[in-house]
């Protein structure tokens, strides 16, 4: 137990249980670039404002180096009596620098340090899923402006409500995807300052200079204030509730995936490359990678959920509680990846059936607000009377089985006398969607207007 | 049933069971003055657009003005027949002034009336919780400048690790809270975009001026896609998110206010306008105050576990699954505001009882860090190093039952035969918090630098 | 003040925040029934042993009835000055038969008082909950002997995969929800221990009889730990956690209303009592209850979450935290109360469209699976054979746009020489769910039977 | 791309996203042994109803074992292109037995396969987690025993309260332990029917034995409704509530050692074995594991939670949105059996500090309740009447900074005049635990018979 780093004043090792409780190694190994990053920036400020010597300096900065390189090359050999990783790269820099790595630690404690690895890894990782999210908006976008005049039915209720354009939809998630893109770069702006020098809790005497670390490790600022320095996670909860956000969108067009491509809606198809086949029933292709994204939204979730409970009621500073800061959230920032990259997939994949859209588009008395519409327009009933002319137009279709334009004119002002058959003008689901013209409506050029203007936007930002 | 407003079609009147779990004016009301603002702006635009008669805008304006009084005298009588807030204010309208009533409707659905009407609802209540969360960093800010060099134990794990000061303790909060307002504010930002407009889901063919009611409510402008306008609670998941996250913190105050009251820690004392009684035990002088906000909590992350699951999967565009997007706000919010103003109660009642604390701080070799950095500076130990004498010095204490600073030198010297006398210099609390001067550490002029920085700061932004 | 019953020590009131945040009557104001049965036994019980002149549980007892009875006909005067249940019935007693009513609470608490009110109000509200459960099984159970041979597409991944027949997919729900029943009589069972007696939290020194009282309250037994007794609230987590499983199941069968009232399925339609219609779009029938219910999932899991939190970390033994066990509570019980009840409704209120259904299951290759099992009884093919063999024809049906059974023998015999034109047989839908004869299998004789199995179980224990 | 048990009809592989987000191998590889037992037990099935000769069965069951020794010895090459344990098994078992291998999925689908491994591995793990569940209870009864007689301070609000025993504190999670052990048993009792035969939603139309293959492995029966058997994962939630409740009941306890072992209770000590050092505060000994245990209670509530969120508004029947049951449940259960094994070793590893807890016991007026009912008792008076005695002769000592056994029989009787010297009988710690020997309360006879009943049940039932 002599390398235990903490161990002077014990006598006995802990026992089996206490190892395996306690240990992050299994874990957080996973921060061992973000760790030695913190290091190296640490090691050149106590160079600088003289607390160690250049020659300690340059020593352990070509130390870490080395342990960089042999945990890149998994060389390292991970044990759980080192507890963590900040244990494990001090002790093989020790092997290979001797005493100096023990002056690495000056002015610094495993909470401070731990505090700036897993704001460095959150940022690192808000950029990647950033990335990602301007990805998957990108292939929206194309998808909208290659479909912009393609007309389906707008549901409400899952009932269809009225025409719109399958672009138009498509880029409502574009919306949505844009405003967790706000959340991440928020979430990331709000993190981006520097914990390292606020030590175990309370700063430190020696002569830090907390903003040269700070600027290196590029954080805006160092933290105002140790104890906060070292004491909140908020950042990580920050990040998980945009995850679960954009996961909560992302299984909302699983869902319409997952329904498209039922025969009974048969409005997309999925290639081979998206869907399974059953072990038992040969003619199934299942749109797996819809329903895994729409299920792992719960994970998300639950690891919001889960840090939220573990630090609730937490007393300052650092309680070892906040090792749970990290599993469920490289899990769920982890997942949240692969559900972009499915669901950027599943995007460029998909084809519309312009067939079955239009179709089911012009059932169920779709353009029923038209004629409405009309009515105060042309007319000029108050909209509820006009609502109650087209309820029982409606219901004098329905009761035939036939469709409102196929009601006569004289079946019509049986109804409301004053009607001309300019009505049949706006019966149509191709006349409805383009009549939609009001700012954010679905009327094709608008939808084509909007993808255009997304696509010159996120040229540049996605990731390639 | 005549005066149901989408009753055109129907011959007989819904279930008995199916009015009960449809209605929403039980807890919609609460919308009343938002649904009013909006309908005005709405009216308004409508007669500037020339859809609507000036005659016509001019009697609803008057009419709606009029139920907005008779809600506010609480002489609207609700029925759930009615349903919800918006077919109460329109049926209400046409009693008072007739069929111009019905043109109120025109090119508006109820999808994007509520949408209108939540937002503006969610962002008074982020102006009102953000000058109570205001209200909170002032009082913690004035307390911490009040004992800024106040010594307490600084804890990790509870346990006592490094002196620091109250006022530093206090400022961690202020920190959080100010991040907890950063998010209020990118939420209040982001969710400050007009859905009027969208109608049903699609827009809509009248020649409306969706940018004019956008500016007459306050909102930056209209949302870009009418199908995302109606679908999405995004704003209501954020909103919740930094709740949640704010609630956390004010959990972690609310359990120290518990610890330190108890006879065992005896940090602080609330008086009597903060504690109750016991009905069996009279001598007991109970944080309830506390206790609530601490588990308050829980529901605080509740509601907005509730609204993720609630959204997850779901199609678009409107789905009535979303009306259960606005109990659980309200609550949440409703919640969150009373445990602001319960907590900045606390701050503004409590009283440090200065002696344990300064006690306290001394007690439990909280001064050994103090030892190991005078080691590395004065002796040039490696960190490693100076901790291993460290942990020996105080075993030698511990074993004895005294504190580090009654060990003899030669005691020390037996130690590490460097030790000079110039050693027992840090090891009292006054001395160690006093050394702690980086940036962000509990030095006292530091604290003090800092509670006036935040005091200068909330002058004005909170409420009064 | 000074009906503040634990006011003695106090010089001045709370503060009006402290008020607002502490008191519980605006929401357990709902538990006075079960307050007053719990002290009508508490006194009787202080009689019986001699604790109490018999003349004082007279007067008492009387004093209660009243007091239940004023409540019962609205007139008892709630203040958020007498905080509680327990002190607003006190008091009113006080009033009512003088200094006697102050001998009530001899050894007791309002600890072990509210404890024993929870325990009463979950018992009754599981005890209501498990006869709607029993009444929605009931009218499932109705509709699947009624429709035990009606063929529908069974779908895996909402694919169609083997015809099943209505009924057997109405049967699932029933023993889904008769699982839900096992859950809520395991929470009654378990938590059918008396607290009343466990006084504040230590037991008593007066010579009570705790088995009188548990017996009197209809309690199998006291509980056997006094701090345990007034420190946990696990009965009411258990009975939230069944409250959300029933509530998953019930969202999966509005799911599935959602679906099937859809124009593309068409499988059921729902009469006007369950549907609603639009403000805009007079043709939609939405199907809003089923939509209620099953977003409505979220707040009963939000609630049980949101007690999970609550009690996370809290030490023995009562806590104000506690207090928040209630209202997330009363909601959840209550919501899932709606549910049910509307669900039953659905259940009886819909009408399944024979002929979508028949034609739907017979689409989609759904009996391929057939075929491969035909190849392997017939053929002796290894199953993974006879798949292969399956796929290669559903492709060639596939690829000319034709059924199974509208491939020529010859066809087929051109993928597998030996296929005899007893393959026939196989390939309609009714042949293949008669096929299902397996335990638990789709065939119609089972179904009815099973069908037949729990109504007869159920009659009796249904609610009426 | 030929290994693909469902490939026929495919004629491009899946994308190599699909690859990663649809592959499960990763984590069901955890369920060979449940996969291989219920393959044997269908085999022996099939052999036995004449389904398959006797020589396959032979093969195919020399083969499974063949397969398992291969696993157990880690010999097994996984690839995520075989996507899951079970084609892994049936591949390798082909590669070792030919064709016959084929026959061995002849009446079933992974759909029932899965849903029996996960049935089982939840048999086998709520079987482990009972036995560590009840060896915790030994534990705590044992020191409950040990420790029937010491005093501490029983507290409501975390304020001293009444005097209780050590003992019956720990008897109070006893309680909770087991009612936690009967909600796992109950969970398993329900759980405990087998899905095997259900196939992929329909059941078959082989003549297959389900009662044979349910009794083989354990089960009670076999499930009564194919679809049900393949689509709830109820059995999961319900475990993981019981887990998520466990955790909550250990998080309690884990509280209470972080505040008992604070230099300010120091009630009691852990040993080194469950202690850890700092890095830089060398006297630190932190309760790491209670800190751990408590926190833990986060992600196994977020992993019901998620599970919750998964299944919400799934319809019938497998949806892959299903395979997301196992990690969270793996993951979870795991948790907790850490966390009873880390919670059984404080147990046993703690010291109390007698005279810090008989100490505290006896300050803060922690008798005045004994006070108020000896006036109750010996004077007769009311007991809200002498509560308020009481309060005034609590504010009398307060005043003077002494004990109610310090002030003098005038000084009592100056606030009531019948008080007699008798009353300095019931002011004593001892005295008053003596005093509480209602049922369930903390007498020490009470508390010791209490220990012993356990400990009598508990012997046999505990892992060891």
């Amino acid at each position: 137990m002599s390398n235990r780093m903490w161990g002077g004043r014990y006598e006995s090792g802990p026992a089996e249980i206490m190892e395996e409780i306690n240990a992050s190694i299994d874990f957080d190994r996973k921060l061992a670039p973000q760790d030695i990053r913190g290091s190296l920036a640490h090691a050149a400020m106590l160079g600088k404002t003289g607390i160690l010597p250049q020659s300690d300096v340059e020593a352990i900065t070509q130390g870490l180096r080395t342990v960089l390189g042999e945990i890149e090359a998994g060389k390292m050999a991970w044990s759980r009596s080192l507890e963590d990783i900040h244990m494990h790269v001090e002790s093989r820099l020790r092997e290979l620098i001797g005493p100096a790595a023990g002056r690495l630690h000056t002015a610094r404690s495993r909470n401070d340090q731990v505090a700036t690895d897993m704001r460095l890894w959150m940022r690192d990782t808000i950029d990647a899923v950033d990335g990602q999210i301007a990805d998957l908006m990108l292939a929206f976008a194309e998808a909208a402006r290659a479909h912009a005049g393609l007309v389906m039915p707008g549901f409400t209720h899952l009932q269809s409500a009225q025409p719109v354009t399958f672009g138009h939809h498509l880029l409502a998630y574009v919306e949505m995807l844009s405003r967790d893109r706000g959340r991440f770069a928020d979430a990331r702006r709000r993190l981006n300052e520097c914990p390292l020098g606020a030590a175990a809790l309370a700063g430190t005497s020696f002569p830090i200079d907390r903003h040269m670390t700070a600027e290196a490790l590029g954080f805006d600022r160092p933290t105002a204030n140790s104890l906060d320095s070292v004491s909140d996670r908020d950042f990580v909860l920050e990040a998980l509730a945009a995850a679960a956000i954009t996961a909560v969108h992302l299984s909302r067009f699983a869902e319409e995936i997952v329904l498209w491509t039922t025969p009974q809606f048969n409005f997309i198809a999925l290639s081979d490359a998206f869907t399974t086949g059953s072990s038992i029933m040969p003619q199934k292709r299942n749109p797996d990678a819809a329903e895994l994204v729409r299920g792992k939204t719960g994970r998300v979730a639950g690891a919001l959920q889960g840090l939220l409970m573990v630090l609730k009621g937490l007393p300052l500073a650092y309680g070892k509680d906040m090792q749970e800061d990290k599993e469920g959230a490289f899990d769920a920032m982890q997942t949240l990846s692969l559900c972009l990259a499915a669901t950027a997939g599943m995007v460029r994949d998909m084809k519309p059936n312009a067939d079955a859209m239009r179709k089911a588009a012009g059932a169920g008395y779709a353009t029923a607000t038209d004629l409405a519409d009309w009515l105060v327009r042309a007319l000029g009933l108050p909209f509820r009377d006009a609502h109650h002319v087209t309820g029982r137009l409606v219901g004098l279709a329905s009761a035939r089985g036939i469709g409102l334009e196929e009601l006569s004119l004289a079946e019509m002002q049986g109804v409301e006398p004053r009607i001309t058959d300019e009505v049949f003008e706006v019966l149509g689901t191709e006349a409805s969607v383009r009549s939609r013209r009001s700012y954010g409506g679905t009327a094709p050029d608008n939808v084509r207007a909007q993808a255009e203007g997304w696509l010159a936007r996120l040229r540049g930002s996605a990731a390639t």
